[in-house]
């Protein structure tokens, strides 16, 4: 049973909600873990079916604007609840929690004809999206690089690239394209913007599916040519997509590093149950100091990060996003789950690296964690850069 | 200049404290650094100027009980505090919150005799605490080894031993031992007893005085050789050593820990100076990424280790001390401050090895750490060990 | 173009093999790679036909020995072949080079019948030899748990039990059976025996296919139910099985040790090319420390494991195998492994983890060998407790 | 005992002088191992004397040249001897090892009257070289920053600039000076040259004394005022300092790394003496994995570093020194000198802080290793950038 969250500052509503995900999660999605892992028609259906009951329990898009269904307004609150949710590889779809960050995006940035055409329609269930940034043959981490290109001609934008290893591109029914909307003299933080662009729309086309370490996740790579949209399926201003796309990954990283720390204690828990089995008594597992260190080391690694992904997501609700609070979270969270999941799978050998747990999709999703949403060096690299710039004019850092 | 902490939860008077502290250190004690280092009478003379300094300023024991000096009452306000004291190594003795410790156990434990004839004078500074729970020969880490001999006779603890690596053995005027009250027959947690012993008490010798790592902090070897003590200065109850052990540890490890993310504050702050001197510039160091790396990993380090602290200090003044939360808390702070002061020194090449600078200082203190209070093995393997524990009854383990 | 492997001590022949396998992998296998790594019937067909051609080209079974077919004798001198052998994670079975481990095995322990019968067809290409070990339920690095037996009766075998993760378990023509022959009452050095199983033979049954990390490698489950095979399939002595199993780990940890550092190689290898890539240019990877920093630490791991490969292998030549040399060299290569194609996967970005690359199968196989082979946990502690037995009688270690 | 290096290719003499070497060290040097460790008169006397001694059982330098004493000509032969030397941080002083670096330098880029001068007093014990480079104010790592000028005028070398952290700068009797003798304008190959300055010339001076962690090793802030020496002290060519430079470097870390990983096989043995001592016994240490663990990683690392360092000796005994094997073997036996000594320290608790055991000492020279001949940072950079630059001409890279 999951204890009463008693010590902490969160809201009763965010309490209550982490104990029903929680039932949920361990109910409905836990016994069906090994049969989601399987790709295909069966494991989509199954899917489908538990995306229908958690709707109806109440527990879907939880973090939806509370304008548009949403139930929690903090960030820090909503850390309860997205670790609940994160416990599983699967919840993200079963919770629709995946789209919360294009709700957001699409409510701040989108005129009303974009929430009612495009808003409306997510938070209901009936429309997904799916975001075109990345694209081939460049780093994917450095945004001046965006060689898709947007006109505006009679009212409409022209859209002509390519984009890869876009998640759900599959089954989106819109996406957001990042294109570059003003000539190589224009400074970048004016020469991108980002335009909706309804996966139906002639032009549109999915040449190929990615596989991500050998499993499908719908990554696809998507072709626009000659694609037309309306004028006003520009989401922020014309101009104004470097801004909208660091916004967007900062709430990104949050969202998702509070789903890895769940994800990470559930390899914890993972660990505890296998130490206890019959088989971890043969071995006497529970006395093995080197067994004991991995316990330690996860526990350590997630508590901490934890607290760091709380300090980042205060500073988002507080509408002072700090940059560098949520790269540090976002690389802690990361990391913890890459700990987790690595001892997890040690302890359960051979079978920890089947199809017999959950752990090697989980494992996946680690070291997915790396490069996704800025990979370790680039964050490494910047948020070093910013710690030194700091010093330019303090002699002091403090880390109030 | 320091910031307003102005996101945190502290007190109003904590925050003030804080920044008279930081103020105090910076002014008057890191300008004097190397010269405390210089071990000997000069030095010496300087420090006990500092500490009449900070006395009059009201900055020393700040931590002290309430009721005798204290200004923060509770453990969590009091990190701030203890961070800013924490930024320089010659802190303890300045501030004298080193026995603060030991003003709280004699508060709760010791009897009013007690309380008049060594807690009173030790919070208006004239009385000098040491604590001797090691032996020679002896694992320091097992408690059940402890040799050092009490009987009652008389109305007067009689008392044989050896003690070794007694901090301020030289200077203290007396000695909480801890002595086994109770044959081999007796549970472990009825045999052990702690005991003043006045310094100047016929039988108790400094044998002699051992450095740490090439400097002495008056680490020294103590014999008892029939020893007598009147029998009320037993702290606690007879046999009750264990538990009062237990208890010293636990606030003595947070205490510790907050000072130690001072330092690694320090550390980093020495980071910057050094990257922007004109030797750095020359260098490029701010371009350098193995030079964000260190200051990336220090950051996060501390950054983490300071709220893991903040949730065991939670505990402790709620009155319900998690003792994984502060084990986990100890080893972080030991860690972060490792980091800090290793990526410090290194990046200060061959003068962060000399006597130019302080890190040499902070480098034993780092080192140290690891072995004070609680050596990293057995740390890991306790909490390692109740974390699996855990799991006997429980499926799941919760961070709240 | 491959160097002429001129400062080592290898003889001519090895070297000759050595570059015409390099010349084979690179033009053979590695153009195909991305097919070979799509499971299914085109995949095993291009198998077949590429080991069809390398063993005309008579690279098949180098390692064989030399009364079979095999052409280089001394396992420091195959180091150098094995290592080109590894650069693809499919050279193993179109070499044949993962039956020499089997082939010596049968031709050292195994009486003429078997010889005829069994190593004949091995290495001829018509058998396919398995290794039926682990069980499920236990843990597969404590042999005292095996609960397979084996009796004797009408100059029978009467073999029961279970067994998984047996790797080719699929394709295998026969199955090398570890089974108890003794009672608990017997000693573990007497109670276990190796016993031939051809796979067709009745009771002989696969349950399932069991994938690692979501791939399948013919890992069977296997039932044995009252199978029966001739007395003299029994290879050794009857008891002499615990004893066989360690010859067999310890010539098995070696050479995958030399294939792991053939595939860390490559990945070394992915590296440069992704770095002068045009991709590569465009983010000067060149010129970033932390990129510096990961081909760095893949040279060293690769360059010390090697060496450290090298004096286990000179010890079994020499008929004088060092465990502790045996178990470090494993762990070294199979550290050497994971650092390097960690390195190259995070250096390939998103397209690293898709399978536009080898990267994905070469983190699969590394992931893997931390368990294979024995586990990390338990080497690290078996190895720990030999070095500290060595102490009990000398007071220096010697590495010569 | 220490085995008989039987398994080796060493020269017959090596190995007996390693033999005799080894003696000396246990006999002589490591019973006043504490005693030399304290700085002072009584210290230095007791050096004297052992040096006296191990100069009389024909165990000084015997790395020198052949032809100036030496009894070894090989690298590489060298390795065994080397190691026997460097079990005790104080058998440099006493076996006249440091100097072999000098001697081949005089002997090798000296003319005749150099020889006669400076080499013969050397390797006869009655002069002691040290080696001006670094500079107060500047980067150690970047020799294009020097600023010590020397211009020739009338037959004499007019030196003028100042150097510090110079080892030895408190008894040399002359100081090998890198000096600039060209102008910014001039490429930095042909702009530094070295030029010998005995230290009684008018115009040298010794500022002050610096210290190294707190411990004293003569290391010395030197000014140079109008310093006059003859024309022919010059070594090498005019403006062959840099080239000097670097092969002094090359051969000078491969010397030290060999004494790095014999004090590293010293920690390993002090380990194992540790857990088997009683205290040992009573903490059960040899039973407890994170000990294993300790010994398993500094045997690893041990190992490995030793034939780094072996393959590195080989292609300097080849005159085809190679840059990135060199680099790598400093790098590895720095780190296992930094793994054995942390671990060996952290077994012995506090005591193996204190001036009880020689581990201190031996803690402190692993710290300096990191800095010391080329720091970890730019090591890394440079050898990384020399891999990367590899691969823009070659596909593979070749181990052999
Ligand atoms: C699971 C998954 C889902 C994704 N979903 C989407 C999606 O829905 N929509 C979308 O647009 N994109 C998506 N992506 C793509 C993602 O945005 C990119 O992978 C990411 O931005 C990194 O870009 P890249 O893969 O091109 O790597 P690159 O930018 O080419 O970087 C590759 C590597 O180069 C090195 N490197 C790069 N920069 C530096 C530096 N400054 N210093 C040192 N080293 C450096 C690092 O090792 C880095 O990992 C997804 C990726 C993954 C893995
Ligand atoms: C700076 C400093 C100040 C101190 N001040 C005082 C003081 O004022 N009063 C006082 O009484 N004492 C003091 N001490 C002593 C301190 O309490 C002891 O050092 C500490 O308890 C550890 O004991 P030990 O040194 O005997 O190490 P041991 O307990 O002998 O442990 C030594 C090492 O053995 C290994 N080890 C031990 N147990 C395990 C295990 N279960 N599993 C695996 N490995 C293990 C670890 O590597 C450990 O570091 C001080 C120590 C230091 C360093
Ligand atoms: C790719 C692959 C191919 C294989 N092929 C074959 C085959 O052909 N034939 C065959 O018989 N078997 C095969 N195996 C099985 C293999 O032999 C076993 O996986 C291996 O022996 C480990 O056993 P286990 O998986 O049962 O793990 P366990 O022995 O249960 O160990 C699981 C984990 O427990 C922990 N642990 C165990 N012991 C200790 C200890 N002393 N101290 C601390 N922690 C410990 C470790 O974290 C360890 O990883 C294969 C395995 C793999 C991965
Ligand atoms: C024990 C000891 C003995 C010595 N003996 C002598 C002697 O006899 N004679 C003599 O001339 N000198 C001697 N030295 C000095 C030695 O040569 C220098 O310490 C060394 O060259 C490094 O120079 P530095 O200390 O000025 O560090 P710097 O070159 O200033 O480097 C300081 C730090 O900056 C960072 N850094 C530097 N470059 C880079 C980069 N490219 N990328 C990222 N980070 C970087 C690293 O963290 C580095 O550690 C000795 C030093 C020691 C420690």
């Amino acid at each position: 049973m999951l204890p009463a969250f008693s010590t902490t500052t969160h809201t009763e509503t965010a309490k209550r909600l982490a104990r029903e995900v929680n039932t949920f999660v361990d109910a409905e999605i836990i016994p069906n873990e090994l049969l989601l892992a399987q790709q295909g028609e069966q494991s989509l259906r199954l899917q489908s079916g538990l995306a229908h009951k958690a709707r109806q329990a109440g527990l879907c898009g939880l973090f939806y604007p509370l304008s548009h269904g949403g139930k929690i307004a903090s960030l820090e609150d909503y850390l309860l609840v997205a670790e609940q949710e994160g416990r599983t590889e699967f919840s993200q779809a079963i919770f629709a929690s995946h789209t919360a960050l294009d709700a957001h995006m699409l409510l701040k940035f989108g005129n009303e004809a974009i929430h009612e055409q495009f808003l409306q329609p997510l938070v209901s269930g009936d429309a997904l999206p799916c975001y075109g940034m990345t694209e081939p043959g460049h780093s994917g981490s450095i945004p001046s690089l965006i060689t898709t290109t947007a006109y505006l001609s009679n009212g409409h934008w022209h859209i002509d690239g390519r984009k890869w290893f876009i998640s759900n591109a599959n089954r989106a029914t819109f996406m957001t394209v990042l294109a570059r909307t003003a000539g190589k003299e224009t400074a970048l933080n004016q020469a991108l913007s980002m335009i909706i662009v309804p996966t139906g729309t002639p032009g549109f086309k999915i040449e190929r599916q990615l596989t991500m370490m050998g499993h499908s996740y719908g990554q696809g790579e998507v072709s626009l040519t000659a694609v037309q949209v309306p004028e006003h399926y520009l989401i922020g201003t014309c101009g104004g997509g470097l801004d909208l796309m660091n916004k967007r990954l900062g709430l990104g990283r949050l969202l998702r590093a509070m789903n890895w720390i769940g994800l990470a204690q559930r390899c914890m828990d993972l660990m505890g149950a296998r130490i206890h089995s019959s088989r971890g008594k043969f071995s006497r597992l529970a006395e093995k100091q080197l067994v004991r260190q991995h316990i330690f080391n996860t526990y350590q690694a997630i508590a901490g990060a934890r607290e760091l992904i709380r300090i980042a997501a205060r500073g988002v609700d507080a509408q002072n996003p700090d940059e560098i609070a949520i790269n540090v979270a976002k690389m802690a969270a990361s990391h913890a789950l890459c700990i987790a999941s690595d001892c997890a799978m040690q302890l359960y050998g051979a079978e920890g690296l089947s199809d017999l747990t959950p752990l090697y999709g989980i494992n996946r999703i680690a070291r997915t964690s790396r490069i996704l949403d800025g990979n370790d060096e680039s964050l490494i690299s910047s948020v070093g850069r910013r710690l030194i710039s700091h010093y330019q004019h303090h002699a002091v850092y403090s880390f109030d």
